[in-house]
C-alpha cells in the first residue's frame, strides 16, 4: 500500500460491510478491481451473474460506524498497512479490517496465545495467571479472548502486555463480569476487535475471533480445556496456521484435562513450566515442533463432474457438503481464474458459503 | 539350538558364573568356540593375552546352584531355546540364562511393561491397578518389578496375566512387603531372574532387571514417576530397543507427575486410558509411534590413536570414559575381528566394563 485515501479507506469499510462479503471474497475482489471504490461499482453486475439482485450497504451506514469507532476512542487499522500485525496477515481469511484500541505496538512483539475452559478449576486458573505473568516479564505480549476463566486470568496475570481480542464490537462490552478488565485491557494493554460497533456477540463471531487470536500468536498454549471446546478450535487453528501449539497436561482422572491431554497426542507439545513456552517460542522459525493438522477434508464430489465454469453450472454441482476449491479447480481442468471468479458471483449473489481450509458449500 | 545337552547345559551356567563373564562376552565366547565347554577351556589363555591369571567357577558352585534352582521349583531357560521371550532375545546384551517359575506361556503373549514410583499417590496405585486389569482382560501379560507402589499394583490389576521380574535370585523374595506376591505370581503368573538363586539384590542388578522388563514388552508404560528415576531408565532402554514408550501425564502442579510429563516431552506417547494402551500395542509392528531415544554417547577418543588391535594397546587409549566400540572399530582400520577378541580379552582378565549402546570403558 501506498497511501490511503480517506474515501478509498471508506469505500474500503463500505465493501467489507455490504451483504455476502467476507473476507476472501474481500482480498478477491481488491484484486480484481484494483481499489474498493471499483469493486463496489461492480458488485451488481457479479451478483447478476450468480442470478441475484444486488444492493451494498448503504453510505449512512457506514457514516454511523466511522463516528461509533470515533466515539469508542477506537481505531481502523487496514490488512495492508504496516502496523497491521504481521503474523495475523499471514493466515487463510485473515481480517480485511480490524479496529482497535489502546498500544497497537504489543501486536508487533513475540505473541503467545493463551486460552483455556470458562468453567477452569482454581489450580489452572492460578497456574495460567503465573505463566501469563512470566511469558509477559520475558518480553511476550499474551493473546486471549477475555472469556471467564482461563482467558481473564491470562489477561490479568500479563497485564499490560496483552491482547483481547473481542467477538463483539469495539464499544461493546462482553462477557458482563469482565467490563472493567476489558476497559483496563483497552487502556493499558490493546483490544481488538473485527466486527462493527455496536455488534452484540452472537455464536458464529467466537470461531472467527478465535482464528484472529492463533493468527496473532507464534503459538497458542491451552491451559484446561474440554475435548469439544471453541479452545481446542483455537489451538487446532494455530496447528493448521503452522504455529506451534502447546498444552498444560493433567491427570486422567480429572476431566477438565482430557481436552489438553487430547490436544498432546495429537501432536501440541506438552508444557510444565513458562520456561517450556518461552524455549520453544524463542526458537520458533516457522517450522513448529508441535504436529497438529486437521485431517485433510473429504471431498464429495465425483470426478469428472465439472466442465465449464459457470456460477450456474457450479451451483449445481456444490452441496451443503464443503468441498475444497482445489478439487473444483481439478475437475474444471485447471482454469482456477474462472473457477473463483465464478465462485466469488456466487458469494456475492448469497449462494456459497466459504469454511476453513479454503473449502466452499451451496447455501440453501 | 538342535538340542541341549546336561552336560553343555552344565557348562553354560558355569561359563556364565564365572568371573568377568556378561551377557556380551559370553555370547562372543560361544558365537567363537561353538560350546560352553570349548569356551571353558579357552578362558586362561584369553585372560593371559589381556594380562591375568584365570580361574573359572567351581564345578561345586554349579552344582550347589542347580540344586537350590530345582528346590526352589524353578527351571532354567536359555536364550537359544524355544521358548525363550522372542522380543527379548532381540535387545542388546540378552541374558543368556533365566530362571523362571509359573506359567512361561505368558511370556509369548503380547506383553505390556507398567512401571513407576514406589511411592506413588493412591490416586495412580488405583490408575496403575485397573489399567493392568483392562491390558490382562484384553489378552495382554503386563509386566513389572515387584517393587511396591506401581509394581506391585499393576502385578495385582493383572493377575494371572502377569510376569514378575526381579533383581535377585528365584528364591529370594524382595522387598519383604511383596514375598506373599511374589509367590503369588510364581504360581499362578510367571517369576523370572536372572541373578543366581541365592544372590541378594543389590544396586547394581536394578539396571539390569529394568533392561529384562524392559526388553520383554512391545511397550513400557510409565504410570507416575520422579524425573530421576529407574522407571524412567526403564522407560528409555525400551525406546533404545525400538519398543513403544507410554506415559500417564499429571498437572505440572503434581511434582509427582514430573517424570511422566518430561517423558511425555522426550517423544512417549501420552495416554488416557487403556484403550490407548491396547490401540498402541495392537498396532505396534516394529516402528513405535513413540520417538524416546538416548542421545548418541560422547566419544572421548582422539581420532587416528589406534593403529593395531592388542589388548595392550586398547588398554592404553581406553579411560574409564565408556566410549563406542564402533568408534574402536573405526579407529582400528576395520579390523572389527581384531578389536572384539582384544575387548574380550581385556574383559575376562577383568579390565574392561560394557555398558549400554555398545560402548565399553577401563576398569581401574
Amino acid at each position: 500500500m501506498t497511501s490511503l485515501s480517506q474515501e478509498e479507506a471508506f469505500a474500503r469499510i463500505r465493501l467489507l460491510r455490504s451483504p455476502n462479503i467476507g473476507p476472501v471474497s474481500y482480498a478477491m475482489l481488491l484484486q480484481r478491481f484494483g481499489t474498493a471504490e471499483a469493486a463496489l461499482e461492480a458488485l451488481p453486475e457479479l451478483s447478476a451473474r450468480g442470478g441475484r439482485h444486488y444492493r451494498p450497504v448503504t453510505i449512512d451506514a457506514i457514516e454511523r460506524e466511522v463516528e461509533a469507532v470515533r466515539k469508542a476512542d477506537a481505531k481502523y487499522l487496514f490488512h495492508d498497512q504496516p502496523a497491521y500485525p504481521a503474523l495475523l496477515r499471514e493466515i487463510d481469511g485473515a481480517p480485511p479490517i480490524l479496529t482497535w484500541r489502546g498500544d497497537l505496538a504489543l501486536a508487533s512483539r513475540p505473541c503467545v496465545a493463551m486460552v483455556g475452559a470458562r468453567n477452569a478449576s482454581a489450580a489452572a486458573v492460578k497456574l495460567a495467571r503465573d505463566f501469563a505473568n512470566a511469558l509477559a516479564q520475558a518480553g511476550f505480549t499474551v493473546v486471549s479472548g477475555l472469556a471467564r476463566g482461563i482467558d481473564g486470568a491470562a489477561h490479568e496475570g500479563a497485564l499490560p502486555a496483552t491482547i483481547g481480542v473481542i467477538a463483539s464490537g469495539i464499544d461493546i462490552a462482553y462477557p458482563p463480569q469482565h467490563a472493567d478488565l476489558q476497559e483496563r485491557i483497552a487502556g493499558e494493554g490493546l483490544l481488538i476487535a473485527e466486527q462493527p460497533p455496536g455488534t452484540e456477540p452472537r455464536g458464529s463471531h467466537f470461531p472467527s475471533r478465535n482464528r484472529i487470536i492463533a493468527g496473532l500468536a507464534s503459538g497458542t498454549l491451552v491451559v484446561e480445556a474440554a475435548p469439544k471446546s471453541g479452545s481446542l478450535i483455537t489451538a487446532r487453528l494455530a496447528g493448521e496456521a503452522g504455529r506451534e501449539v502447546m498444552a498444560i497436561p493433567g491427570s486422567p482422572l480429572d476431566a477438565r484435562s482430557h481436552g489438553c491431554n487430547q490436544l498432546i497426542r495429537e501432536g501440541a507439545v506438552l508444557v510444565n513450566s513458562p520456561e517450556d513456552v518461552i524455549e520453544l517460542i524463542s526458537g520458533f522459525d516457522g517450522q513448529p515442533r508441535s504436529r497438529v493438522r486437521d485431517d485433510t477434508p473429504n471431498c464429495d464430489l465425483a470426478p469428472g463432474e465439472l466442465t465449464a465454469a459457470e456460477p450456474t453450472e457450479l451451483a449445481e454441482i456444490l452441496t451443503a457438503a464443503p468441498v475444497p476449491v482445489d478439487e473444483l479447480i481439478r475437475q474444471s481442468g485447471g482454469n482456477a481464474a474462472g473457477v473463483q471468479l465464478a465462485l466469488l458471483e456466487l458469494e456475492i449473489a448469497g449462494l456459497l458459503e466459504r469454511h476453513a481450509g479454503g473449502r466452499v458449500s451451496l447455501l440453501r
